[in-house]
């Protein structure tokens, strides 16, 4: 019998505090996954970068390394942590959001998803079990399942035999998973496998669909295809419907989201794993987040201000540069610019996360939830 | 009388390992000057990473900071060290060149010359007096006079009468920083002037303007207009007959030279102060120095190796990344890519510099340099 890797470490309400153990090292949650798609996170950031500001969890993708440089040089190369050098754990997302996002003319059978390169326009399929084996080419902590998000627009009829084909890869994910931790020459033979819930914003298809996948004993299970075009208050009410269907003594993880005030709520609704775009993404933009909302370094209005980002700041940026410098780094046009505001953006969600964190472990995530609401007022 | 700040400390033929004493610290000669034009290294560096590898005198340019952010700016925001946070030595190019090679429209007169901004096509008026006063205000360590730099291909007589112009500009210019230096509310009292001794291909006009220059008493003298065009070999020969006519006890600087083997040559005929866009440039491209030639990481054959850029070498990039993650960098386009490779080309620079100054102190230049250019043979 395995070892208990998830162990919940306090809880309030349905907020739950607490850690999940791998092989490259135990992982705090609530936790915000720092996005790095191609092996590196946008914006000039390194891995010994990463450690200076706090990651614990790097997420790379399975499609986009899949099409470049390949999951078998990275194979050749020892996997993924060795190739990044990052030695603290990686999720690799399963490439199926990605297939059907960013990929030209695709075509879905029962057996996976026909697709074209978004690179060099070349051919390639996908399904279950060419997923697993990328991801374990890649030799991440955490893989995920291989899945179809359907568009938040589908009717409910292409919902529902949707989710039915991803339960149905999710078990053919499983046994692909167990096949290949089972080889002696799988770089990561503890490989873990988390599975995903869809069902757009039909209720009634996402409980159904949790209660199936809840049966499947996976080690952690994700909410996904949200935060693709409904209101918060719709994701926020999914959340409220379709956590209490997933396993409480396992790892929760909402993909792709969200805001500061994204994360407040869903981990206040039981959520622990998340990640998203917008900090390296705002980042690259000069829009920096502070605890009292988000500012556009553009503005003339920071042209002369010496003060860092966020007074007591300890990111690689505020502990050095001024906001005027920064803003003339990105009128200029200077990759540091971005740099210095991805920095501070992703240290800014890694510390919200540690501050989570310390006021679920000293019982006050409420009324800190509060607080913090309250301070982000104008940050959207 | 002014203490002397520049001390040859070893002399081997035309050679010269020498220092210069500065309101912001010593300079170790020879130095290769970090090219940041735009108060910031391209490529995403920043002043942190240029101390991790070994940068001694950081170089802007007065032309780009006077258009972006305003030289008015930057003196109210403390001067440009505090701007952008760097307590070393500056080297501030004196616009001249950019005048010329970048803006619009433009008319030169005795006063000074007429041009439209590069970045929003305003009109503006530089000269001597002007140009000092910029540089005074971004109160850099070491200002350079306004010059022009006629076109290599220019004909003798415009060349003639140029130089007697520039000439007669830095006697302004030299009134000018004395009057800037002796203000009360002068952010760098001390900062420092360099001539610069121009006359294209013409021996005797270059000849003639370096002994007018010569008796001005300047802090240093710049050899300017090389590079741009003519052959290495012509280059070499300016320098075998100009730099004997520059005074010994004052630094000499090659402006915008150049690979190794030209810093390598210009040093046995006396140069000590160097800087070059390649080593930036060049990385932005993935082309990066070893002693054994450039490489250009974009090729294939880097797909699977495992190694640093150059064993033993001990940048940034070289101490954790293989050239297998930096190749799959550059193709993804990931600033990363850019980034790592400039940091290891400012480090072979700077090292470099640093092993040709042991060299010079242990009496080994001329050995020293024959080894290193056979090494690198294959590097253009």
């Amino acid at each position: 019998m395995r070892k208990r890797m998830y162990q919940i470490k306090k809880t309030e309400g349905r907020a739950k505090r607490a850690e999940l153990v791998t092989v490259h090292g135990t992982i705090q949650t609530p936790v915000f996954m720092n996005v790095g798609t191609a092996a590196a996170v946008k914006g000039a950031v390194s891995t010994m970068d990463l450690k200076e500001i706090g990651t614990q969890v790097e997420l790379s993708n399975t499609y986009h390394l899949h099409v470049r440089p390949g999951d078998d040089v990275i194979r050749q190369l020892g996997g993924l942590h060795k190739f990044m050098v990052w030695d603290r754990p990686i999720l690799t997302d399963s490439g199926g959001f990605q297939v059907f996002s960013l990929a030209g003319l695709r075509k879905i059978k029962e057996e996976g998803v026909y697709f074209q390169s978004h690179v060099d326009g070349r051919k390639i399929f996908m399904g279950p079990e060419e997923s697993m084996q990328i991801q374990s080419n890649l030799a991440s902590t955490i893989a995920m399942a291989f899945d179809e998000c359907p568009s938040s627009r589908a009717t409910r009829e292409y919902v529902q035999a949707s989710v039915d084909r991803t339960t149905r890869w999710l078990a053919r994910c499983k046994a692909e998973m167990a096949r290949l931790n089972s080889l002696p020459d799988t770089i990561n033979r503890q490989q873990l496998l988390f599975g995903i819930n869809q069902g757009a914003v039909y209720e009634d298809i996402r409980i159904a669909h949790a209660d199936a996948i809840s049966e499947m004993d996976l080690d952690g299970y994700a909410v996904g295809g949200l935060a693709v075009g409904e209101t918060h208050e719709e994701m926020y009410h999914i959340l409220d419907e379709v956590v209490p269907h997933l396993p409480q003594n396992k790892p929760t993880y909402l993909m792709g989201v969200g805001t500061p005030a994204n994360i407040l709520e869903a981990v206040e609704r039981g959520v622990d794993f998340f990640d998203c775009v917008y900090p390296s993404r705002n980042g690259r933009h000069g829009h920096v987040y502070t605890a009292h909302g988000k500012l556009n370094l553009f503005n003339e209005k920071y042209k002369l201000d010496e003060r860092p980002i966020e007074e007591g700041c300890g990111c690689p940026a505020c502990r050095h540069y001024s906001r005027a410098y920064i803003r003339h780094l990105l009128k200029a046009k200077e990759m540091l610019g971005m740099r210095l505001c991805v920095l501070h953006n992703l240290y800014f969600y890694n510390h919200l996360m540690e501050e989570i964190r310390d006021a679920l472990d000293e019982g006050r995530f409420s009324e800190y939830k509060a607080e913090k609401l309250a301070g982000f007022e104008k940050m959207t």
